[in-house]
């Protein structure tokens, strides 16, 4: 696989192309054709060969995409196969919330635990993992060499804990906190996750809906 | 404003442009270039220059562009003042925590409850709002002519309430279930939450960057 030259853009498709790919196996689906998942997806024919074609080639002109080879190769080049390592850093709400529902993160990921400073919360655990205390958290990132933090503490605490977990080595924080994070010269690695964003495309669509009706 | 032919590109950066401006007006600032705000948020000056350009004229040629007016605008495209209620349907861990957590939603919209089946949370509140029996959902949309239900229900059930309350007349869902709904011919709208695929992308930087040092 050749990862370089894939831009930004591809990048972002690729977790929808894995999930498309998935439910179509999971119906019994073997092969499709870029033009039928151009329209299952709102893509164009020529714009899914295009990106396809970014990592190497996976269509037989006229015979279409092999469903599970396909999927399998957008899992392995984007890292789902890696065993990485993640904690949660604040295991409040919606810290919690998270670890409950979200089976993907227990299943795709070696997950560690959680951290938080709350006397009430350590010691207990949450979906079968512990909660150990936040004090420990640089050491534990050291001796385990954990890649990933899940990110959900207290908007005012966020950037000093980013400063805490990268000093230790952390690689990579998906970040919850709505706060812009400084990694400094670390390296580290930093996805946000904007919840309002989503909600503004929702709203701007039922405007322009409102507008069409006057 | 005209929203004819912009592009779903378009609508999904507005957000950020939207967040990023807001943040640099906090900090006191007046103007800025296409270049710098560019610079900042990793896209061309030329990229800014034309998402802007899809909805009128804020840029002066050397003035850069007046921030202040320039958010108050993009917020209008996405319906930011249109006053919009909303319920909350599943009151369970991820759906609380989004209420407890999300300013955004208590502030930008008219947050009216949330709905759940277990007879144990029916007549609690979560961040002071009250929570409705589900069964009462359908008329409670009606009556308050709901326009968006976010949707944090057990993915087994999103179908059933989908049906349920795109027949009561819901205008626009916001979707944590991780399944894809059939609205029918209901016309509602729906953004989905796959919070899975940004932590794909992270993986995916982080796998880039483990093949790099090899």
């Amino acid at each position: 696989m050749k990862r370089s030259n894939i831009s930004e853009n591809v990048i972002h498709r690729l977790p929808r192309y894995l999930r498309k790919l998935e439910d179509l196996a999971a119906k019994g689906e073997k092969r499709i054709s870029s033009e039928k998942l151009g329209q299952q997806m709102g893509l164009t024919p020529s714009q899914i060969r295009q990106d396809f074609s970014c990592f190497g080639e996976f269509g037989q002109q006229g015979y279409g995409y092999n469903i599970d080879s396909l999927s399998k190769e957008i899992g392995h080049i984007l890292g789902t196969y890696q065993d990485y390592s993640a904690i949660l850093v604040g295991a409040g709400n919606l810290g919690g919330a998270l670890i409950k529902n979200l089976d993907f993160i227990i299943e795709g990921y070696r997950f560690l635990g959680a951290f938080d400073v709350k006397p009430e919360l350590i010691g207990t655990d949450i979906a079968g993992f512990p909660v150990y205390d936040y004090a420990t958290v640089a050491d534990f990132i050291r001796e385990n060499k954990v890649d990933i933090a899940i990110l959900t503490v207290p908007k005012d605490m966020a950037q000093a804990v980013t400063e805490n977990i990268t000093g230790a080595g952390i690689r990579a924080i998906w970040n919850f906190t709505n706060k812009e994070l400084d990694v400094g010269d670390s390296g580290a690695l930093v996805e946000n996750i904007h919840f309002s964003d989503s909600l503004l495309v929702l709203t701007y669509h039922l405007s322009e809906k409102d507008e069409e009706r006057k």
